[in-house]
């Protein structure tokens, strides 16, 4: 660990005392533009951070908790945001906190709405969801040691406290849903192998293949954008296979893929949930209206918004060590795509 | 309009100065308890009530908005509430403005939420949305002159700056879209009549067939919550009427009800789109994957969010009258339940 440069050492080199430092850094009294230079230039040549959660305990909190998110793509909408923002907003205003929502930049300047917000001292803290590998915000917002929980996981290496759905054993149940009902050649409609949460829902679907005794074929991972094009044009591949080959059941990775797995089933006259079991993934709140209705996992909306908000005001208090991770199982839900009754 | 109430007033009833009661306040000095008190009482006595604009003039602003929303039933989810926010968040920072989103309260104490806000000094105004008649947020804000704008709109009495979609129009253009298709026995599924968005729909209903030479028969408008089961057991009674009397066509005033009417009109053997028409509102971004796809209403949502949000920035700016209401025409989207090209 670095050694860790104290106020006093900033305050040598400005040639200026500890208390004029403190108060100038804290915004407690106004000094000469020269003065205020001369402390700049200190605290950037010596690399000073000052220790954020002591300087909460002097300084009057924002009482905000910032978080932007990813548009959903029109034609698929959020499945959680309503729900997600609610349950949030809740668990903060139970400890005098409340959500700043701030609009989502693209690729290139996501980090700068942080930054802004770290500099104008806007927030006391970030929640953060969609978290990739290498994420750009978790590895800033680390590096400038702010208050930070993370919906998601990111680099194995990385200690940040987290709170995430476990997709591996949403995917289990999943696939031993479909091996109970008979199925054994089982597909997945997957996502690209740098997706964070498409690895993690790979883990789960070849664990409970491989405790069946089945080595999936490498044809039946097709791998793609998780839209409805794809799913379709992937499940037509698949249907495509030799008998011996061709898969009984399609697990998707989301319930958009889904969709275009049923349109490809039925385009080749198949009875999705008789002729060939389709599953999809987030449990989308109008996927039980699809015919078939359509077999999913449902992610535990509330309870994750909850343990988030929880862990901050933790962090923010000084209550936790910012390296724990949650992980809350997902529930299957079965409907009339994979077999189940007809309601 | 009433006499305007003076801090000068206040001042001689509370027995202090002009300069004390300013302060005092404005949170800028702290007096003993007693005068507090006395000027406490004072204030309660006269109805004194601050230039809210003034005051933000001298004081720092919070540039925070308030936004808070009934969470969607969980078997239909939020259609608009992602491109909303986005579209309020990038609107509001452009002024320096964020959003502070705060939980919905049950309907007991929907005003404590605003009013703890506004006491707290946490936000410069609000924005409310699913505007209803005798709206009490309507009346509170308007009551404590607190800056706000809707998107909807109440009583026609109340003049507040709104921003408000169509919904006579966007009925308009469903039932003119059917005349042409040559129906003639077009139903309604509508809201209780004590809906303030239901009666703008159906005003739009009624208008197109009148001046189509139509009178709609009493049985054809059926008024019930705006949920599947309720779309369903209606267009059961509406298919059970005799021949002559049997509507060809079916205007839902939501799409969760049109996919109740589709199972119906699905029990009954019939084709929806060939044998009946059916049209939903709002148009879900899922409803374009039901078989068949639901032809529907789409609200400019990304519109709304910037013009609700521009015309807020304004009043806080005194640059806007504060009775201006916009009103948006949405737009029809054309899919198979109603006879359009398969997709």
């Amino acid at each position: 660990m670095p050694h860790q440069v104290t106020l006093k050492e900033v305050a040598a080199r400005a040639g200026v005392s500890y208390q004029t430092v403190s108060k100038v850094l804290n915004k407690q009294i106004q000094v000469s533009k020269e003065t205020e230079e001369r402390i700049r230039q200190a605290v950037e040549a010596l690399g000073y951070r000052p220790n954020l959660i002591a300087r909460n305990m002097r300084q009057q909190r924002t009482r905000l908790i910032g978080y932007s998110w990813q548009p959903a793509p029109p034609d698929q909408g959020n499945a959680i945001l309503d729900l997600f923002l609610q349950s949030m907003a809740q668990a903060a205003e139970g400890a005098g906190y409340h959500l700043l929502c701030f609009p989502h930049r693209s690729e290139g300047d996501v980090i700068a709405a942080y930054r802004d917000l770290i500099e104008t001292h806007r927030v006391d803290g970030f929640v953060i969801s969609s978290v990739e590998f290498d994420d750009e915000r978790v590895r800033f917002l680390r590096q400038q040691n702010f208050p930070f929980v993370a919906f998601g996981r990111s680099n194995p290496e990385w200690d940040f406290p987290c709170v995430d759905v476990d997709g591996a054993d949403g995917m289990r149940q999943v696939v031993e849903h479909l091996l109970h009902l008979g199925h054994r050649q089982i597909a997945a409609l997957a996502w690209p192998e740098d997706s964070r949460v498409g690895q993690n829902r790979m883990e789960g679907y070849r664990a409970a293949l491989q405790a069946a005794g089945i080595a999936p074929r490498p044809e039946w991972i097709q791998r793609g954008p998780g839209v409805v094009d794809f799913g379709q044009a992937a499940t037509a591949r698949l249907l495509d296979l030799p008998a011996g080959q061709r898969p009984s059941a399609i697990v998707a990775f989301n319930d958009i893929m889904a969709i275009g797995a049923m349109r490809a089933a039925e385009t080749r006259g198949l009875r999705v949930g008789a002729d060939v079991a389709i599953t999809g993934f987030d449990d989308h709140p109008m996927v039980q209206y699809l015919r078939p209705s359509l077999t999913s996992v449902r992610q535990p909306v509330w309870e994750i918004g909850q343990r988030v908000m929880m862990m901050l005001l933790d962090v923010l208090d000084d209550r936790l060590p910012q390296t724990a991770c949650v992980l809350i199982p997902p529930r299957l839900i079965v409907r009339q795509s994979s077999g189940g009754p007809i309601t």
